[in-house]
């Protein structure tokens, strides 16, 4: 943040520069009017998407989801994980090199990146360093949501913020069937985290969000909202639900 | 929460993934262009839309709610209810598959999870046992809102909330006519909760959230709102109303 | 808002069931391709508008407003008042059969009910029963608003809030050309209150609302926006402001 | 605000009611798909808007900015005074006639009211009396913007507020190159005053609104936004700059 | 802000309206629709543009962004820095001229002023009198955002900023990589400040934030969102990058 590049003032570590991944979580809406394109276009057209996002899923962590019917205009999620922003650039400019993109816009877009936790995981001392990269474990349901602290969390003392985390890794573990995804924002987004949590039980992580609210912690919390319910699909049945015909 | 599926560690009661039910709340409106079709055009796809309704609500939950002129954006409510997530998503792509489709968006959407309530309702001990399962009462009217309460709700002493759910309760209990709906969203949408009232009667449903203001609790909500007033019809009067021909 | 009908628990005062109105104020705006239309179809689109309008002001309270040029995406307002939720759909749907429903869309809508007020006016001791039927004084402006009060207003002792309408009320009283009609949306819609005030001078209204704001109940006004100026219109003149040729 | 016009109650001043100008300033946008039309259409449709404004700057105060580039969504600005509402309506519905009205939409639009200031302003006693006309500068910038006051402002003592308007006058007066016009919209809009800044000088504003961000009036402020930076140009050059061929 | 321009009172320092260069932001949308342009149209239209936007790089301090996939309903950015409002609009004109425009929205756009700063940067006293003029370091990352304050920040003494502002600047210098822009907006802009960092590590960036949030200064931040990501690239690539086939 100085203007100059002094080379002689200390460096950040430039450990913090390697080994991370940029995630792009991008929530793609169809406009209602290519539902009235002739049924031959809809199909020649959602094979041309399809054929994208699979290539891409070759070079890429690339993960689809449907949200048809579960969100207000959002009609499918493409979870991207890459080595630079280049890269998710390159498979967002590919998506809009489609006939389908004529009609496709992207109402929700959420960008971060991977980095080594700050607080210790006492159940899992690996989990910081694992953080570096995401090991999806392709359960059928992913919950996603911005996530913003309060300005006062950050003024707290250490000590007193690794006893709310413990807290509430703690309560976490008795929830073994979900999986956290934690990636960070801050001055890449509007928010400071993206969480993404990864299950096949809806109704455990619901017991776990609920359970949570009793934590201290939870009242730290500035904005979790909007909240993204996702259903793992590959993208063939994706283009199925939102309109295309069999 | 733990990015492991630590078999060892204690689990969440599996209980509570039993017995639940998924809940839809999808408003959707009709663009106005839709209404520049040909007379006979328009028949034949309200036509296509009601059947479509008509054989999901052979296999699932399906109530459906005129708010024409109640509300800004928003033509009619499918209420749904099935086993899971899958099942909802299934009806929504079949909706998406009419012709209509093309001329419809879904503005608002609220999704909901039964669950067993965690007060005690001294009145109607019986109460929380029936809230995993949806029993309508087919009322005329339905209202629907998500719920937020505010986190220092979640901090105060139990006995002090269940003091409060006390109030509620006994509030109520003087609106027979009313029958309240609570779901769950922790974690899977941007609200805490879904609540929707069924009642033939709008002015007793006036009245008790009237009364409701100066209950104890009441400082406790975050949000209530939007607030849709829906009135119970069959599809046919529903397509009618929004601009049908006869 | 319990879950059974329970015939011998005390019922609401069924009074508060009988002789009430239900009021809609339904705020229409035009898209402006509409204006690209042939004057022809321009012409015969208004007239049928305005012939649905009329026939409909026969049977329930209906009065129109412009307000072209007075609010961003509002040109007209329809504000009905029937005997039930039926008849308000009843016309909305009429409008909704018309040609022109092809650019009609309704950006702002607010319903409510009337009902006796909970406060004593003590300079006009009959004005409380006269709540319940809406009775217009046809001025030229009408000055709506959605009102909701805080929480904090609902917890004070009784006599305390009586003490702050007592001097809303006098101040209220020094400016005689404006009626106020409160109506009551608890429940029904996002505000608790609808206020729309009639008045031939608008400063008098203007003048009116700056000196409430030294008041002490002035605090407790949680939102009074958005507020809409009103010009009294028959449609005809009102067709023509927003692009009908001559 | 009393249901009954009770002529024998204290009647507000009437002179409050006389000698007050109506104010509209509307800011409209220009679709971008009228940038597809063919070259002449553009110009046919560019000279007839010219016209219309033209015709009634002879009648009205009419002042037109541009916004091109300045502003997401906004073209340019109307502000318009006049001695009452029918003369604003009477402007607005003349552009809605023109051609180019099929994509002219008014994204934000704020009307308001002279009237004579309630503080007093030592350094120019004459002040109150003239904000009750407007009387423009011609400058070549105009800054707008909507504001709201907290509600505590109105609850503190007259002298305190007066002391607090002494120094945001005497910060002011510190820069002659810019002058204010204030303008009152209570109850007649969300916000409660309207306020514009002419100047030649857009810097001098820059510094003025940060010098007075340290004024003890300041965490009064509710609301001071969206701020509008306005150009003043005569149409035709305005036309030019949304897109009108040469 | 005093309605008449006394010359005899004491003058704003000339010098503050000297030697300023206007700032704008220029964040653009395609509207998906033009993706479904034939090819040759579509390259056309490209050619022109990337033609606009060149020849105003030669007069103007003119960069391009791509935020393709980065941010919702956001394609390009175009940074722009002159003399004068008149330059920044005059460019703007120029792109609504071009074919394209008729597919061009501006979602956002934020416009500020460089000038001297109110703080001392101890660390390189020179920087406040750099603010004058941008010198872009022509780095592959710009992070941008409006940045508005609390208003208890400015009721602070200067002492106490200053002090806060020193912290700022000692962790800002850890990170040599980022060099920051800071523009003023104050009565110009909803805005206080538009920030803008340069850097070729978008995790220094990140972790630089990250450690912001820790400092005294963090809690007088009352707005610091949108925030976007934008990567340097010529016009051509960015056209690519929406969609304009090779």
């Amino acid at each position: 943040m100085s203007t100059t590049q002094n080379e002689t003032q200390p460096q950040a570590t430039t450990a913090s520069a390697q080994g991370r991944q940029m995630v792009g979580f991008s929530f793609y809406r169809l406009d209602p009017a290519w539902r009235r394109l002739p049924d031959d276009a809809k199909r020649k057209q959602a094979e041309e998407l399809c054929g994208v996002v699979n290539a891409y899923a070759k070079r890429l962590m690339v993960l689809t989801y449907s949200l048809v019917g579960l969100k207000p205009d959002v009609d499918f999620l493409i979870w991207c994980v890459g080595k630079s922003m280049d890269e998710l650039q390159e498979m967002s400019a590919a998506v809009r090199q489609t006939q389908m993109a004529g009609y496709l816009s992207m109402p929700y877009a959420y960008l971060s990146m991977t980095k080594r936790s700050t607080y210790v995981d006492k159940l899992d001392p690996e989990h910081q360093d694992q953080r570096r990269f995401i090991r999806p474990a392709h359960s059928k349901y992913l919950f996603v949501y911005p996530f913003v602290k309060t300005r006062d969390w950050y003024l707290l003392p250490m000590e007193q913020r690794q006893g709310m985390m413990d807290e509430h890794i703690r309560i976490g573990s008795k929830y073994p069937s979900v999986r956290l995804h934690t990636t960070y924002s801050f001055g890449l987004d509007d928010q400071e985290f993206v969480v993404a949590f990864e299950t096949d039980k809806a109704e455990d992580f619901l017991d776990l969000v609920m359970e949570l609210r009793e934590s201290k912690g939870s009242k730290y919390t500035l904005r979790d909202t909007p909240i993204f319910t996702c259903v793992a699909k590959p993208m063939p049945e994706i283009v199925r639900e939102f309109g295309t015909p069999a």
